[in-house]
């Protein structure tokens, strides 16, 4: 790997670093994570929101530990590390998981807590709505997601491809905000915090990043210039606004100009991450 | 859209035509399908797994009727349409999923009957093989599909590309093959068909067409000519004759020479479906 990126700050920093230094105490339950990584602060809000006890393993992507290819060869981050007791309740074995958003669901149902962050029930109308939010949860990252990275690695000379871009996350962005309960809350279920707000909370607070780096920006239209989707953008930033006061959004957020530093390679699309390659090939995400 | 993706069928033949006619009179439940199409055909087997008394409507997903679009105006295939009692039972509302693993999965809590497709229950060794389920069923979706199209729409001249397409299907598969259960039953969680093997049958079954279409094929290496690999191939032959067996599988499956007319247009790259042109583009699968 270039040396470009192992240039990166390897630790959290900021309120991330507090929260992290909170959970380095030995544990069973472990998180192996990077500190700029979304989909890592996915599993990370995730531990934040259920007070789940837990040790936090900051590593670096782009150097992996022989330690940490020997629990995951695949090398994939988040990887969650837990134990679970035999059937004879004598003994337990080392088990791990990976996939952002199979590591939410998995912690959602595991430690069920008292505010299930997917909605529970076997009656009709809760299997249903369990399933919506499946289904939007899957519209973030199979195309919210690849959007971001698209618009933020288009190079800016490309103007038609910028723009092409552009309105492919913007037409992504309405539909889920379409999706979200009209009033009674914030959040996309209304009063009641959950995974779809958890799986879009990473790249919500990672937009300004396209600001930054792109002529034109993510291009949301300001109050007034917003012609019929007046609302949905209010919408948006109504929920935006929850998200960026969220106490475990905001436990997981590291110095804001280390995440400049570390998406100048998406922005420069010479980061040599496994999602920066996978979109400039054009493959599927990892 | 072209004229040649219209000269599709527009209705299953075989098997999947007694299929659809036997489940072809009203009912709430309804499935919007292609007969073709290997993201409809999962939500085909769940329904034919759990005997889910429902209607079936074949549609032509490139001549979509405007019936169709005013029920879900993203248009996407598989869609559902369910009722569900409103909260007082006096009344019922329709609502309408799409995306056939969230499909599968509701359809498996809403119709839990005895023999769930996802493991159940509480227990820690549960909720785990319940995550450990959703891990290789998000591997099928997001590896081993775009794997699948990527060798299917290579240009044939292009040895470098396909070589690399080539390995890259193989690698997946192999993957998800060292997971499934080593022996006990042919199935991923062994002797219990589950949603792993439905999120996988559908290509299975279809993978012959890069035999048929592709010169080299999908490259699965004979008996005696494995190497080390001869294990895994061997697991690999004994759930793929289990899957090409399965009754549910069988009853969703049309006449073979009408997939080698429909996936013509996936080998000479000129298809117009969605997944062809996001795979052409090099985009996600939508």
């Amino acid at each position: 790997m270039s040396e470009v990126d192992t240039s990166l700050p390897t630790q959290a920093t900021g309120a991330a670093a507090s929260f992290a230094a909170l959970h380095s105490n030995p544990h069973p339950l472990k998180l192996y994570g990077a500190w700029f990584c979304p989909f890592v602060q996915r599993v990370w809000i995730v531990l934040a929101e259920k007070q789940i006890p837990h040790q936090y393993i900051d590593i670096n992507p782009y150097h992996k530990s022989p330690e940490f290819l020997a629990l995951n060869p695949r090398g994939l981050v988040p990887t969650l590390a837990l134990t679970i007791p035999s059937s004879d309740g004598k003994d337990e074995s080392q088990k791990v998981l990976y996939e952002s958003t199979v590591l939410c669901e998995y912690l959602d149902e595991a430690y069920p807590g008292e505010n299930p962050l997917l909605p529970k029930g076997d009656a009709p109308e809760e299997v249903y709505e369990r399933a919506r939010c499946r289904l939007w949860m899957d519209h973030v990252g199979s195309r919210i997601v690849p959007a971001f990275y698209r618009l933020l690695q288009c190079n800016g000379g490309d103007e038609e491809g910028m723009e092409d871009a552009r309105k492919g996350l913007l037409s992504a962005l309405k539909l889920l905000t379409k999706e979200m309960a009209p009033d009674g809350g914030p959040w996309f279920l209304g009063q009641r915090f959950g995974l779809v707000d958890v799986m879009m909370a990473p790249w919500a607070k990672r937009l300004w990043l396209i600001d930054h780096y792109k002529e034109g920006g993510v291009g949301i239209p300001g109050k007034g210039e917003r012609g019929e989707d007046e609302e949905i953008w209010g919408r948006w930033e109504r929920w935006f606004e929850a998200i960026d006061g969220r106490r475990s959004v905001r436990d997981t957020w590291s110095d804001e100009e280390e995440y400049v530093k570390a998406y100048k390679r998406y922005a420069d699309d010479t980061t040599q991450s496994e999602v920066g390659q996978a979109t400039r090939k054009g493959r599927m995400l990892p």
